[in-house]
């Protein structure tokens, strides 16, 4: 059923294969691609719906010299299945496998380790352009992008930076009318009406050579006439919207029909300047239940094909964070006609669809546009409203500008709500979120929290709505165990203390604060008593608290699933400089300066010292020192 | 002369008066701009080019309830003149006066603080939304943005959001054909071809009505017609590039003639959905010197009219950082072929101009787009060349995400050179680059650099292309004395000594150098004895230095101009919370958890603390501390 993927050593073996044996790979790469699903979640309804355009690429261009970005990755797979990684397939997105993702310590024909949406058109052209320079211009540079990454901003500036270079650049846009979620803005309906508009490419040909024919002269109703003219032959066109940028438009083709492609591709391979073929695939074409329901097939938990059914394998975690949020706006949006939510194409992510059934006229997908959102959101703020900003930690860094500018300069009651802050698990460094906290407490005006439990982040959101400043809260991708964490009120830089004790102090911040009270446990059971402390705020520090626990604990240990760069960490250590407090016994605890690989959560904050036993270790660490000192 | 203005409380008061009134206005402020002019640096060319437009707008919606967002915000002028700051103007950019840019404490009129570009298209967006929610949808909205923002990201993400919101929203374009450098990029020339397409509204309905006649059948041959219909329509229309994405666009029309700008802009007020008005203007209108060089009199110095001259007024001060910066970039880009620059619009605020012209094939203007200037960077770097980023650390903040996965977690070698890293003096708060040290130092694989001088940037920038990582380098908008650093030469992550004493040890940064230098003199006369260190690295820090400076000197400062949130010094608290150093007697100056106001730069460091004088007040402060324990 694989023979041809296994006996690919490169994708330059796809050159001599016949279309009959290419459309073989691709029935190959599917049956892959079901059979993974079958034992864990990963991409699936964007993967199945490249396979040809995949193929059809590698048989045209030889990407050990030309240059391909996939942009967003998350569709590399069939890529990683013809360009010699079949083998070590089966351990995609599992600690030491093959990342989900473009990685070039893996394999050369993957050039940049992507995962953000929007880049590729600037790095395909920045490779052919330096390509260039270097007297290399023979390289070919091809860019892939989905029709729900391409109404990212820095798309719009690399093609306006494209159009006046006139480099020679491919820009493949797999149309498959989906982001993660069905996609929105007018780019979208644009593509719509494109697609509707079949390139009849001999009569139109024979109507602009007739037209060219049409004299013009001086005269205003001449000039009329040309401009009929020039109207008639971009009405013909089609893609005016990239033609009036410089791009030369091609499409809209069928990108389930390889032969079609290849000769596409072959025709605009050798075309000066930049190019936008314009490619029609269906997202999850080849497995009915994909194709029917994109959406939720965009990253399925895993299943078992029954009769060409999926039958899901259900799961057992607790709620995740991620449910708590979307309950507690869901009651924010009932009590409060003020609230409205912006989100960046993340609807489903964020399991927002409920919310957005019920309050349509306040649901705001913007598509892939975090800039945006957030200063769409701060205009939302200007007027009265209190608006609601969810998106990915890691996705919001897009948005550092306006969350500065437009908001904390402005001092608007803007909500952020940080999903995935910490480590993404298996999507790896691109997805884990671990800088938000260094990037939001430098601004002034932001107050930062971060919610231990499910119960907390519902109380945290209505404090943030009540709150005539912006706030951002933070958690993470992971169960939201409730922690009992009682009554107490929030209040504006008021940590919670959850347990006291002497020997030591734990400051557990937001999804860490169940692994430090299952570390003071243990430490008890050793007679090690240590306090531990609910942080809740990251900003402003809870002062007169803190000065308590370094004058009264023989250490004091921060753990945070962050940056320890600039983190929380580290706003506790500016606290005690600023005031003088000895800080010797004092250690954070939190994600070190390097790039962290992907693997299951657990796995990770295990590696990292933030399981309940590595916090425990660190601890008696510093309890052993502190009694050598006394 | 400004009998006029004298008398004008609000704008309000605009809309009585006839077509010749205003155009007296028009004529005062003028006046009044080139009088502001003849005493200090200003923006100027592109407020003349804004006169009549300004008071257009003011005359036709009422923005007491309407909301008016100017673009980037240096051309403010003519509306502060206008809405009740006639008689505070003279005290412009000063200390304690009017802020250079729109500012919502000095005036309702001003709705959000901006300076950064291409938000306005995003703000009054949902400015609109937000007031449409709360049924207050008789209040208009307005964006005027130039053709310099216009092809940043952002606007473009606005655009696919309101095409899609049909909110009732005007796009003001002011296309002055210049950004503050000429402008660059396929948009650019799209608007030059707009402009040669002059609007017959008359012929063209008629022709339109024509064609909507046209019966449109099934079959092929008539769909074909059907597609020629449209396509005339289009041509007709000018503006494809907006239309598609559902913006009516209607122009261009003259932006100096108040009268055609009243009747255009009272048509397009109640016209349903979003609309695009293209004005055009002149930079530098009715002064000739301006209009004839607009990149020159963006921001000029203070100068003298002298019969329709302007005589600069000589100023003496020594050669900028940004001079240095300059020169070494020319002497990179000579010795190496590999060396290429990027920039975004400010190839004349960083003095770029001669090394443009010098090497044009490797110098690439991509127009007020930051984030594709990095990841098109990243794509050089990859190629094997050795890009050098130089943008103004406050506009970097726009490619945070890029740097973050297009260098930093591809580990590139990118050079980024942070001009503007500090206080930005007269420009303000949006213009202030203090957060460039915790946003670059977070990054896994960064290198970050602050020379000290002149002569050590140019050494640092060769370490630099030398290096195999990404490099940041920042330096302030201040003159760059040589301070005689001696030729230690620069090695990965050592600070240089450049006096000894153990009383105490100041840790200079940068551009904080010689106040530390002059701090340890005024202490030295007073028998404190302290060390000054030359800290060159951010990231990554001397180690072993500090550690002598922790275990030899009595106290330690660290200076800054940067935030003190996650900045250099909490680096040195980090690493010394990390080794368990006592730091006790460690403080850092620098920048406070607040926005900091517009005035001379030397007037901000001095309030803060970072003049000489106070950076020996803290001294004393702490040797007093420590000989008291002693």
């Amino acid at each position: 059923m694989t023979k041809h993927l296994e006996q690919l050593e490169s994708a330059i073996d796809l050159h001599g294969m016949s279309r009959v044996e290419l459309e073989q790979v691709a029935d190959e790469i599917r049956h892959v691609l079901c059979g993974l699903l079958s034992i864990r979640t990963a991409h699936f309804a964007s993967n199945l719906g490249v396979v040809e355009l995949c193929l059809a690429l590698h048989s045209v261009f030889d990407f050990r010299s030309d240059r391909l970005i996939w942009d967003t990755g998350h569709q590399i797979y069939p890529h990683k299945l013809v360009t010699g990684r079949y083998k070590e397939f089966a351990n995609i997105r599992t600690r030491g496998g093959l990342m989900g993702y473009p990685n070039p310590a893996e394999s050369p024909y993957d050039l940049f380790m992507t995962g953000h949406a929007g880049c590729s058109v600037s790095t395909a052209l920045g490779l052919k352009s330096g390509d260039d320079l270097r007297d290399e211009s023979h390289r070919k540079s091809v860019a892939v992008i989905g029709d729900g990454a391409f109404p990212s901003g820095i798309v719009f500036e690399a093609l306006n930076n494209a159009g006046e270079l006139a480099s020679d650049l491919l820009i493949v846009l797999n149309d498959n009318r989906m982001s993660i979620c069905p996609r929105v803005g007018s780019v979208a309906r644009y593509l719509d009406r494109l697609r509707t508009n079949p390139f009849y490419t001999g009569l139109k040909s024979e109507v602009v050579r007739m037209l060219n024919h049409v004299p013009v002269l001086g005269d205003p109703a001449e000039r009329m006439l040309a401009q009929i003219k020039e109207g008639v032959k971009a009405g013909l066109h089609g893609g005016m919207l990239f033609e009036e940028l410089g791009i030369r438009y091609v499409g809209p083709i069928d990108g389930h029909d390889i032969g079609l492609m290849c000769k596409y591709l072959k025709m605009v391979k050798d075309q000066p300047g930049p190019v936008l073929l314009h490619v029609v695939t269906e997202k999850g074409h080849g497995y009915q239940p994909a194709a029917q329901d994109p959406v939720f097939f965009h990253t399925p938990p895993a299943f078992e094909d029954e009769a060409g059914q999926a039958k899901i394998r259900s799961g057992t975690s607790s709620p995740a964070f991620t449910n708590f949020a979307r309950d507690a706006i869901g009651d924010c949006m009932r009590r409060d006609s003020r609230v409205t939510v912006m989100t960046a194409a993340m609807c489903q992510g964020n399991k927002l669809e409920p919310v957005r059934e019920e309050f349509p006229e306040r649901f705001f997908d913007v598509g892939i546009c975090e800039s945006h959102a957030v200063a769409f959101a701060a205009g939302h703020a200007k007027t009265g409203l209190r608006p609601i900003v969810t998106i990915y930690s890691t996705f919001l860094q897009r948005s550092y500008d306006q969350i500065f500018q437009e908001v904390a300069l402005q001092n608007l009651p803007v909500t952020f709500m940080l999903d995935r802050a910490g480590l993404a698990g298996p999507d790896g460094p691109t997805h884990h979120g671990v800088f938000d906290i260094g990037y939001m407490r430098v601004f002034p005006n932001m107050v930062v929290l971060a919610p231990g439990d499910g119960p907390e982040l519902a109380k945290m959101l209505d404090f943030a709505i009540a709150s005539d400043v912006p706030v951002a809260i933070r958690y993470p991708k992971a169960p939201a165990k409730d922690l009992g964490l009682g009554d107490q009120p929030i209040e504006l830089g008021k940590s919670q203390v959850l347990r006291w004790g002497t020997d030591g102090a734990i400051l557990g911040l937001g999804g860490m604060l169940e692994s430090a009270l299952d570390a003071a446990e243990l430490l008890a059971q050793q007679g090690i008593d240590v306090a531990v402390i609910n942080q809740r705020f990251v900003k402003p520090l809870d002062d007169a608290l803190l000065e308590k626990v370094f004058d009264d604990c023989k250490f004091v240990v921060t753990v945070e699933e962050g940056a320890l760069m600039g983190g929380f960490g580290s706003a506790v250590l500016e606290l005690a400089g600023d005031r003088g407090w000895d800080a010797r016994h004092m250690r954070r605890l939190g994600i070190p300066d390097q790039f962290i690989e992907h693997a299951e959560r657990e796995e990770l904050l295990a590696d990292l010292g933030l399981s309940a036993a590595g916090i425990a270790d660190k601890c008696r660490e510093l309890a052993a020192v502190a009694s050598e000192v006394a």
